[in-house]
């Protein structure tokens, strides 16, 4: 099975397009973890029991899982192994680098974390992204428009009639020949979006900035979509892991969840017909 | 002192360009070593000792450290233990991400590590560079012109009636305040060095590329420096640190370093006379 096939299948079982991001952070948890010896992984845990059903992957940030220092490694595993199989994970690494440096963040990703998927920058070409590649089962979402002020900085410089983004998206449609790739397009830049999705019609697009970061749900959804209405992972990370910051996060993370993922529906319902 | 300077002082010190790459291997270290509880820190700790009087700074690629799984954080710290407190070391993980988890990576290079310098990525811009330019003491390398092939794909798209990569260096040198910036420009690349070294006059460059990627020392040398003949930071990975792979390694390494030293300095002493 391809990777764009083992997405879709994971967003039909839950009916649900929705990602959260596990930016998990010990200075914002509930006082009761801090005695756990690992905290963090705990805290997502109980988040991942209480929303599993509700969603078609999570999102493993690295810097977050880096910034423990020492308990890195253990910490990532063990939220790993709290996932169920029949759902993806995504570590969102941004990683970029050449022959065995990226050999070696490849298999990191693939073989030491089993990461379903991971996110790689492009700015140093194919070679770079190609250690990924060869992991057929792995997705690879590669950064194409990003939700930060600084795109604007060196995606959006014109080259040749088009932006530096659209030239990325049209090299990525040609190393997809394992239906292994995908993009990153922030839903704060619902233009690009669509426009995105014109030029990669089927890819899977990973899209952050709802929630926190301002983004349209709504855009996000028509625009992210594939003609099906599926094939968007659309991440939320603090507006549902954080919902309360009180004993209660799990069960308040659950109904942000959910509220989400039907608020997702709703809008797939009006856009996407059967 | 600023990054900058403690780089000349570096230099001046030890009369040397040279950075060691240590792209430690375990698969590449003599059997001996395998009975170490950290052979790849008690590698470092021996190529550290043969060489500290002949390099400026020892360069660590952390998807080396990273494929250590569980004990990277050990193998970097013990390593970055045995650098002398007057010779820089260099983080290059090319990290890329916005808000916190960009403050999160920051934080890792410059607190947990306290590495001197370290390697980010432009691609997603200003804001996600910043987080790292907070930390005055520490040299932040950004991306350019890299020494692979995939380096054509996007840093060369012009755009203006320039390349991308140009539009990079320009954005460097506006966000040099505290003059903590640097540019990654590889060896492989002598026209676009001598054409960075014109836009960015006295800004340290870490030069990647020489010895086992085929990169010329007398262009890296002739186009990489400042005014004075300093400022470059000349990388060789493999061709020291693997100059020998029997148990005369550490010695083999010294001979290795001392040459290119040398020939870097004959290089200098040509076109930088006093």
């Amino acid at each position: 099975m391809t990777f764009a096939q083992r997405l879709r299948t994971a967003q039909r079982r839950n009916n649900s397009l929705l990602c959260i991001g596990l930016d998990s952070d010990l200075s914002l948890l509930p006082p009761s973890l801090l005695g756990y010896a690992e905290p963090i992984a705990e805290f997502n845990r109980r988040i991942i029991a209480a929303t599993r059903d509700l969603v078609c992957a999570y999102k493993l940030n690295m810097a977050f899982y880096e910034a423990t220092g020492e308990r890195s490694w253990h910490t990532l595993q063990l939220t790993l192994g709290a996932v169920p199989a029949d759902v993806l994970t995504i570590g969102d690494g941004k990683r970029g680098d050449i022959g065995n440096s990226s050999a070696y963040y490849a298999r990191e990703m693939a073989e030491e974390y089993r990461f379903s998927a991971c996110t790689v920058s492009p700015y140093m070409g194919e070679d770079s992204v190609a250690p990924f590649l060869q992991y057929r089962r792995m997705g690879v979402f590669v950064l194409a428009v990003t939700s930060n002020p600084g795109a604007h900085d060196f995606q959006y410089l014109r080259s040749g009639g088009r932006p530096v983004y659209e030239h990325v998206i049209a090299r990525v449609q040609a190393w997809n020949t394992r239906k292994n790739c995908g993009l990153v397009v922030g839903a704060t830049k619902p233009r690009e979006l669509q426009r995105a999705r014109v030029l990669a019609p089927t890819m899977p697009f990973l899209i952050p900035g709802i929630g926190a970061q301002g983004g349209d749900l709504e855009s996000a959804v028509r625009y992210g979509c594939d003609g099906k209405g599926e094939m968007a992972v659309i991440n939320a990370s603090r507006s549902i892991i954080y919902a309360s910051r009180g004993e209660d996060f799990a069960d308040a993370a659950r109904d942000a969840a959910r509220t989400l993922r039907d608020r997702i529906n709703e809008i797939r319902a009006v856009r996407f017909p059967r």
